[in-house]
């Protein structure tokens, strides 16, 4: 296929990708309405789309203001989310979690291999790719200490996730989603930085999980790729021992290779440090049993709601998807290029987390979900 | 205050109240935008209702449809809940359920008295009085075994909960409601009922929190009673010892004596028996408190989320807020008028939750927090 638009041979959005977001300086736009149809809509808008921009006389050329270019736009959120939900399914991450603060022999939870262990997030505080994120003050209890202090968070982390946006009709209360039904919910997937703040987080999560820890600000890009343009890079489902109840269990493949990696650009020096390369690959529960698990008591969902997977960490140590992992709890500093170290991050820090699929002769990205940490209010 | 409608001298819905409620059979109409001024505004528009449902030759009287008798109108959600936040505030109940889970030495975890434990909650499955609610089904792992099963809940609960909108314009990501402020943020509340599944519960909620054991469904009184109503029932705020951390500390009471009830009717007898009398004064953490911790790390809110209180359980043992505490764990079951007893709810099991305060004269009430149980789908 050849496009209408001239863009490089490494684009991010080539028209195998076309992927969906919002720009412009309209607030109240958003895709939800288009999320809201079903994937035989998804697919013709696609089409459409692709069939526009490679005729060889495109009217999409006579239109005035049909192609913008990317750096005249300012992206926005690509929906208005109704609800976000955080899984847990990366098992290289629950294990290295649980490791740290358990034990190596228990480290993952009874319940971590039946079920997609997953928690309800803070919708109003997901935020598009660009917007600066304060380090938050919140109640921490130093080591040894029976009483909490008010602080700014000094254990600031980034969490390498990647989400996915509901689509398809909303589905009624006591409604669920079957697992062979499952990918007709799921429009197209974005990346996430589920921005942590550790020592908030470990004083204030039990019994009832993580709240002000994360809801400060959650970051995720703007481009919603389709599930059809990932499609040609789709691979085998990660093995699950045991085998998970009947309600859980599809056998055609629905994992993909996609390609992460994390970068930190401190203030000062303005050196780019690739921290962290990981793949998508490395989840243990698919997006489909992620859905089909949520709904599987009667929760209901609609378009525009924002599931994502948890931290995305691989097995090898470069492939970590926080810097809680990365540094061992603070054990082991990670050095940068510009010749400092990190343990967590520092204000002035930004962090870039970017994907794409590698395909023959072309490739399907995600652009960035970019982020920088700001000082805490000082007040 | 004379007004221009009758009533009786025990209505819910007084001059003295004048709640707010969405009716009709208009699902988009909502009281975000009301809810989203500031309190002057809110101040403004009761004192003019006030005024024209007093006045000698009241305009209302001569408008047709200005005024609707409550059995012609259908009841709605009253706003569009962006996000939902669960409070876990009595302490009582935290107590009970730490004897039950741990033990009476430990029952309150180190957190608890220094800051209101609260997690998100699912606002989607958030539905209005009168919605059925159907048993889930889910993952359940028996005592003693490693491998869960897929069946219905069988330890069916409620919760008895208040809740309160946010009001006032949208804050901004980062942005902190001090405690002196909390109020002018606070719009007015309503009752609910948190439903709960404890088997599914018990398995699910290692270690990130309550997921599909709640976000089943959670019904809210229709009658927003607003701030201005229940200023005259204001009590002293509960001791708090230790004194927590300047940010959550206020001295002018803003606790509430409203008296709740529990009732269940089974379907087959049709008699209702009150198994729970409580109060919201029993509080310990005030609603300033929790609004002002919720944004204390930066986390932003809009008018029309919703913010419960967690279940509100009394020192008595007759004014427990859910059935887990009333029947002690399955270890007392309640007798019921009909003479039926109850361990946890079964199907056909109708829950009305009711709260009013007694002024001189008057009643400020909210009417029914209403739901049956039905059965879990065969399929």
């Amino acid at each position: 296929m050849s496009c209408i638009i001239d863009y490089p041979a490494d684009s991010n959005f080539p028209i195998q990708n076309l992927p969906y977001g919002v720009f412009s300086t309209s607030q109240n736009s958003t895709l939800n309405d288009f999320m809201g149809l079903t994937p035989d809509y998804w697919k013709e808008g696609r089409t459409t789309l692709q069939t526009l921009l490679t005729a060889e006389d495109s009217p999409l050329l006579k239109i005035p203001n049909a192609i913008i270019k990317m750096r005249d736009a300012t992206m926005h959120l690509p929906a208005q989310i109704g609800d976000y939900t955080d899984f847990y399914s990366s098992m290289n991450h629950a294990y290295n979690v649980g490791c740290m603060f358990r034990d190596p022999d228990n480290a993952l939870l009874p319940n971590w291999k039946h079920l997609p262990v997953g928690y309800h997030g803070r919708a109003s505080s997901v935020v598009v790719s660009g917007t600066p994120i304060v380090r938050p003050k919140g109640q921490v209890c130093p080591e040894g200490a029976t009483s909490p202090e008010f602080r700014p968070s000094s254990l600031m982390d980034f969490e390498l996730e990647m989400a996915f946006f509901v689509g398809g009709p909303p589905t009624k209360l006591g409604q669920r989603i079957g697992i062979n039904e499952a990918d007709k919910h799921i429009f197209g997937m974005v990346i996430m930085n589920d921005w942590s703040a550790r020592d908030i987080q470990k004083w204030e999560y039990v019994p009832l999980g993580p709240f002000l820890s994360k809801s400060f600000g959650t970051t995720i890009s703007p481009w919603v790729v389709t599930m059809d343009a990932l499609a040609p890079f789709i691979v085998a489902n990660a093995p699950q021992d045991p085998e998970p109840l009947p309600y859980l269990r599809h056998s055609d493949p629905f994992n993909f290779d996609i390609n992460l990696s994390v970068s930190i650009t401190p203030e000062k020096s303005g050196v780019k440090s690739t921290v962290c390369r990981s793949n998508f690959k490395y989840m243990y529960w698919t997006q489909k049993q992620q859905l089909t698990h949520h709904t599987i008591a009667g929760c209901n969902v609609n378009p525009g709601d924002l599931m994502a997977s948890g931290t995305i960490s691989g097995p090898d140590e470069s492939s970590y998807g926080s810097m809680l992992e990365l540094c061992w709890k603070g054990t082991k500093p990670v050095p940068l290029k510009d010749g400092s170290t990190r343990k967590f991050l520092q204000d002035g820090d930004e962090v870039t987390i970017e994907g794409f699929c590698l395909g023959e002769g072309y490739r399907v990205g995600f652009g960035e979900c970019r982020g920088k940490l700001l000082p805490a209010i000082s007040s």
